[in-house]
């Protein structure tokens, strides 16, 4: 290893048990680290120059004599800037603190913009956030749909209109902050990570579009083309189904998406309305979110028996996708599963309700820049 | 990073440059790997006192002035054995050289032998191949059916009865030597990426069974439950399909495994020598195999879209892989995919032909104790 690789490693591994197991002594965090005393001092030393750790004082239960100056990642010092995209009708923006929580909030109604007039749209919410804060920002996270590659630049969003768009170079050089882009699931399931016990990792998420994001043995799929995820068009089961707009038959959007899903749901009411009989609407409602979980458990079937899964987490709305969707989803992964294999197979609603992209985003910031997760 | 761990990290790197680009002189691997040369000078000593490096003599080309003592992996000071488990009549094994040459052969008959009986022919088989070589054995590969834990132990291999082997234990307390044992497709696809570009590969292992081995970022796939790349009891489409052993309908195997090919093919041949009108047989073979291939192609869609993987590689008998069935699967991952997004896919039959879970087991074994792939 070369001594700068040893040192940036060092610096993160000193930094990582900080973050996770807060304020301690520099001879706790040498005994954590396996680093000697003499490396630890010498790269705190430079991390409390750069603002990033703070020393809080003597410890209270020091044994006499020996009285040891407490440090910690100054959690106050800097903040991170989260934008999600992935919404149809608004891009969402918070400021969040190094400890993941969300200080403050803005957004910015899309109005149909594609193309240039979405980059603006994503500059001037940048923007907004950034005025809501004066503390120092350690860097921009945005997670956009579509195929992102490890530079930022968004290859292909078709709903953003957006073909080979610089939006990492773009933002960064407007703002002179560090600035990470990738695909919403991708940055999504980094957030999920953070609050799950397992190193592999599968996030649906469920809105305009179905994507995945994937984490195995703790590191992020990315894919060859940087496409990892993307399973909306991939088509279900051997008996067609709904017309998708990519021109197949049956792909898992056609059957999943949440206007696809609230179409055929308002559909019923219109019916049930006009209709007497009331007595089978929330069994036909029933059946419609139980088709959808089927047909989801069927694409994920053949992914969780080759990676052997042990936590699939569904993000989208709650009130159709926590209920007979979920409840089908499993018994399917089930039936068409060998059962024995996937016994610890937990499927989930996220944690992070709305946010996760938004939280996702200041994850990818604080991996980026600090080598922390 | 600790002392020690950054020994065997840099033992390991010198190792691996030495390992893939041959002899050279200790600057060279110095420059190479960014070591010091007292480091390097150190480590070399190490590693020639343990045998595992040679001096080769002076450069041929050295600057006058200069000479430099080459020095190399001794290719030809250890040999590995490897083991393959995983076809149903017959144990098989070879004595495999440093750079994955197989130099000799041995194979033991199964004659349906189970449980302990089955355990016994391992271990007479590589008793047999111990005797073939003189060579210091730098340790034992094996290829088993089944779930295999990171420890070795079989923790399920019906075909062989084996429920909670532990094999690895079994075998190196046996015969002193270092063993690791693990799933006969997860070592085959080591073997396959050797010979490949990509970091990205999924193996499918065609025979008495139907597995699958992965890699993703250039690291095994081993799953929750130490049971990744069993797609075997996947069920196919949504059409019903054969019944399977497993009591299920339409499982992939219930389509593709070698005795259900070769079954539905010899009846077509009975019917054939039955009948006078030849001209549908070549046809209707070709169909049953098409059939085949459509059925994989369904099962790895989702698979392909979610890792966005690069290359799939199918190992087993090419008289019934290599043709209509292979491109049926072909067809049948463009027209269930995102055609855009997987556009670099290539699905080709391995290199490795039969011997690619004994290959993959030396790469186990030397990667296992050389840190070397
Ligand atoms: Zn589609
Ligand atoms: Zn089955």
């Amino acid at each position: 290893m070369l001594p700068e690789h040893a040192r940036t490693h060092n610096r993160a591994l000193v930094l990582q048990t900080l973050y996770t197991e807060g304020a301690q002594s520099r001879a706790d965090v040498a005994r954590e680290t396996g680093l000697t005393r003499v490396t630890v001092s010498d790269l705190v030393a430079a991390l409390i120059a750069e603002g990033l750790v703070v020393e809080l004082g003597q410890r209270e239960d020091a044994r006499p004599g020996k009285p040891a100056t407490l440090i910690d990642v100054d959690r106050e010092a800097f903040h991170i800037i989260g934008v999600d995209l992935s919404e149809h009708e608004v891009f969402r923006g918070a400021v969040v603190d190094l400890d993941g929580q969300i200080l403050d909030r803005d957004e910015i109604a899309r109005d149909g913009a594609t193309g240039e007039a979405a980059v603006v749209l994503v500059e001037r919410l940048v923007a907004k956030l950034l005025d809501r804060t004066t503390t120092p920002v350690l860097g921009i996270g945005i997670g956009s749909p579509g195929v992102v590659d490890p530079h930022g630049v968004v290859r292909s969003a078709p709903n953003l209109g957006w073909s080979d768009i610089a939006l990492q170079e773009r933002i960064a050089t407007r703002f002179a902050l560090p600035v990470h882009v990738a695909n919403d699931a991708n940055v999504g399931v980094l957030a999920e990570h953070g609050s799950s016990h397992h190193d592999d990792l599968l996030l649906i998420k469920i809105g305009h579009g179905v994507g995945a994001g994937l984490i195995i043995g703790g590191r992020p799929v990315i894919g060859g083309g940087f496409a990892a995820g993307e399973i909306g068009h991939v088509v279900v089961g051997t008996d067609g189904g709904p017309r998708c707009a990519c021109g197949k038959d049956g792909c898992l959007e056609a059957w999943l998406a949440v206007p696809r899903l609230t179409a055929q749901l308002d559909e019923l009411d219109e019916l049930d309305e006009r209709d007497e009989h009331h007595d089978g609407a929330a069994s036909a409602r029933d059946d419609i979110l139980r088709e959808a979980g089927r047909r989801l458990g069927i694409v994920l079937a053949p992914v969780v028996g080759a990676l052997n899964l042990s936590e699939v987490v569904l993000s989208g709305p709650a009130e159709l996708l926590d209920g007979p969707l979920h409840e089908a989803t499993v018994d399917t992964l089930r039936t068409r599963t060998m059962a024995e294999h996937n016994r610890d197979l937990r499927l989930r609603m996220t944690e992070q309700a709305q946010d996760i992209v938004l939280r996702g985003a200041a994850v990818m910031v604080l991996s980026g820049q600090l080598g922390v997760s």
